[in-house]
């Protein structure tokens, strides 16, 4: 088994996108940087999924991440809300299934709990639970920033994904599985 | 103004999507091809929004079309379904807004109403009306295969698709539209 792993976390949304990007090794765990995406200024939709898918392909081919992990509610307010958050959530992981990265979702609740061990913690008290986990010096200005880093701290903790969570493997594990049906 | 166009026209969907090519030149339409993407096969959803990101980034690097346009519903039967729709669209977008290809969107109900005159149409009205249009010398067995090729055909006939419809342009335009903002 692998000793290192790289996880890039992410939390797309339509106005913001939050990403953290994590090294295990040996059991230990360090940052290696995280951030935000920012969608807001840009005036249609259009030019937030492009920079959305843009910026997670960058992340990837700058970090090489071995998996993601994508923070994703899985109900909402509305049905258009749902879409333009199902958007959002589609270019981004186009970008890893581009790539061949695994991707790892968890709802939020689950997130929540993994970090600080209640399903309903505050944004606060998960990002001061993530400064005491992980070496954080200054908490970062823009809450939004930890989401992403919650994201791939929570997957990094999983013993076992594929039974806990919605596992989205691409090829690379599909033809590890079935071997027969890859024709030479 | 350029007198020739190739328009790609999608569905995308999470079991099938639908896809046409056409050809405008001189006021004059051809069909270039139309098919569809299957997708029910597809053990996972990872898979499925992977083949339509790539067969979608295929038929742009084959066909080279200056415009796509999309058939995209605005809301539907529960928010579950619409987030599995939004991932769907958003690869496909993806992958036309990775190649700057503008994006025009369009509802059923309008697709319906420019191809038959009537925005309740059946699939098989739609199919007929198109096979007049267009010269499609036998009905595809795959009616979804014309859905594709219905909003190509919309997308064709209107006249000023940026007041009538979800424009998502993409960069090109938005630097066209706003010279001072680009730093050189």
């Amino acid at each position: 088994m692998n000793k290192e792993r790289i996880i890039l976390g992410i939390d797309p949304g339509t106005t913001i996108m939050g990403y953290g990007l994590i090294r295990e090794k040996d059991s230990k765990i360090e940052l290696i940087t995280l951030g935000v995406i920012q969608l807001s200024k840009l005036e249609n939709q259009a030019l937030k999924l492009k920079k959305i898918f843009e910026r997670t392909l960058n992340l990837i081919d700058e970090y090489n991440p071995d998996e993601m992990a994508i923070e994703a509610p899985f109900y909402g307010k509305n049905v258009q809300s749902m879409l333009k958050l199902g958007r959002a959530q589609g270019v981004a992981m186009a970008a890893a299934l581009y790539r061949s990265v695994p991707i790892y979702e968890y709802s939020p609740r689950k997130i929540k709990q993994s970090i600080t061990g209640n399903g309903n913690a505050s944004k606060e008290q998960v990002a001061t639970m993530l400064m005491s986990l992980i070496a954080i010096a200054e908490k970062p200005k823009e809450l939004d920033a930890t989401d992403g880093l919650a994201a791939a701290l929570c997957h990094c903790f999983q013993k076992n994904p594929g039974e806990n969570t919605h596992v989205y493997s691409g090829w690379g594990q599909f033809i590890t599985k079935n071997p027969g049906r890859i024709t030479k």
